[in-house]
């Protein structure tokens, strides 16, 4: 009976040992939720030679920069931009102070709450709304109210905050870029002054390391003659396609090791990016995981989409110029973080 | 004998400790070139409010930001901005590209060398000299030349590189603020491309922290397909005046807890700035050593040019607002790097 007590003590202290063993090698991994695959591979192998001293490919710490795209990279960018849902949610506010937009177009249809029919709007009136829905406002007011609705705003499908949707497997790449002593910053099409606003908080990156389309401001005087900064309606920098060399140009000042993109909009930073001297990362996330996200683009077959286009010809030029495909289905153990919990 | 030489040996010791002890205390001293006065102490108060846990108004670490001026703040500007200088040097080069120029003003009174013809030049003549030269190269060339000119040009008057030519009690404000958690940046009128190439050698400062007047890039291929940027005349940023606040929010996104700047053109930033909670730190040099530098700008009734105007309204609005005048006279212990060693 002892004996045999003494053997059970021993397989339970064993079993310890082994699951002590077995998280702690996964505390290790700082991309513990990649499968083991080429993309994880890609992204331990650039590391490396870029950073170990002596390696014919190392970078100095104060130039490794790595760009990443936001919507349907780092989150979740399906069935709508989470912006777009914010100007639209900002249409009959706007519509309250300025009545005369009432019965114009895009916004009559925006304000007849029909979801099919806003779902047909086009690039052109989504960008009119855009406009028209974040200018004329001052800085700080649009800081809080931006705020605000981020802190309040669910997704339809997970009912979490948008800020919930991050990607675990990114935000270990974040993560693991930083101990490693490169700059991270978002180079997005989305509204700078927006995604600044909450990118601390939910990535780690702060307002300066964010690059987005982006509108000039107006200084000028309050009443008191306090200086204050108002959003004005030109655009100084459309953040998307040939925009982002040029944005990373404008605002960072040099070409980045590393850039992480998932559409079309990304293919000039990817291809900016590889086109530098020594070792770069460039890669492009698939979404191919129906069940656990979306599946959408056209590459691989996918359904097409208003949002992240991912075409087969990109997708050829990906694997023509050696810019590494994440599969969200095969390459990420899981997607959200709240999925670690 | 014997006492007396011991004695003397003891203070020959004495001597030594007292001059350990000093050259210790000088060395311990961050801001050793400055002399003991109202600037000195409003930078290490500043830092002592900002940085102190508990302190009522500390910044934590990711929002402490300080801006500074370059041309008159961080080093000579007098009798020409150097970035004009460079563009003057330029225009010959250029003309042999595009002979259509030579017979034009301004570049017509630029070849003929007429150093006072050339010293009439309108704003407006140099700003057109700036566009062209500086533009429709591509970025790398433009960078590549730059860095070649900025490595051999000399000051006329103290026949040394203008990269020689800093502040040396500027460099320690930018080195002290650096250890005390600060992100320096620089924000000039002068061409952010043009400053970046030279700023993390002179300054310590990276690409990225560099502000600066700013023209748009265009993404394009060359004959290989290989991805490159060219320079173009389009402004985007005049980084100037309002321009100045306008371009820390594009570029920083957050407003300096600490700004420096020593002319008109650096009003609406130390304004900007001075505007915010807690602890602010607005400060602007005023040049009133003809000996060892230059005295000029109508402040304090000293004469006006045409670089770096520091009006007597300035002067007032300083004095009224509680920013800080620095005078190179009377604050500055020695100018320049050199001078120390």
């Amino acid at each position: 009976m002892k004996t045999t007590h003494t053997k059970n003590l021993v397989t339970v202290a064993l079993a310890c040992v082994v699951v002590f063993i077995a998280t702690n090698a996964q505390a290790a991994d700082p991309l513990a939720s990649w499968n083991d695959g080429p993309a994880k591979q890609a992204i331990v192998e650039f590391v490396k030679a870029t950073t170990t001293q002596g390696s014919p490919q190392f970078v100095p710490p104060e130039a490794r920069i790595a760009t990443f795209d936001q919507d349907g990279t780092l989150w979740v960018e399906h069935p709508m931009y989470t912006q777009v849902t914010y100007c639209l949610e900002r249409v009959p506010a706007l519509v309250k102070t300025r009545p005369e937009l009432k019965n114009k177009e895009p916004f009559k249809t925006v304000l007849s709450g029909n979801r099919e029919a806003m779902a047909k709007l086009s690039q052109d009136d989504l960008m009119k709304i855009l406009a028209t829905t974040l200018s004329g406002m001052s800085v700080d007011d649009f800081t809080a109210e931006a705020k605000k609705w981020i802190a309040e705003a669910k997704d339809p499908r997970w009912k979490r905050p948008y800020t919930e949707l991050t990607y675990q497997p990114m935000q270990e790449v974040l993560q693991y870029l930083r101990a490693n002593g490169y700059k991270t910053y978002i180079v997005t099409g989305g509204g700078q002054d927006f995604v600044r606003v909450y990118a601390e908080q939910v990535y780690g990156i702060s307002p300066e390391q964010v690059v987005g389309s982006a509108g000039g401001t107006k200084f000028g005087y309050d009443k008191s003659g306090k200086p204050f900064l108002t959003k004005e309606p030109k655009l100084l920098l459309n953040d998307n396609n040939a925009g982002k060399p040029e944005g990373i140009h404008l605002m960072i000042g040099r070409r980045p090791s590393a850039a992480f993109g998932n559409s079309t909009g990304d293919r000039q930073m990817l291809e900016y990016t590889k086109a530098g001297d020594g070792a770069r990362l460039a890669m492009i996330v698939l979404h191919d995981d129906a069940e656990r996200e979306y599946a959408y683009g056209p590459a691989q077959g996918l359904p097409d989409t208003k949002v992240g286009t991912f075409t087969q010809t990109l997708y050829d030029e990906a694997k023509k110029n050696g810019w590494t495909v994440i599969s969200m289905k095969n390459d990420w153990k899981v997607i959200f973080p709240f999925e670690t919990k």
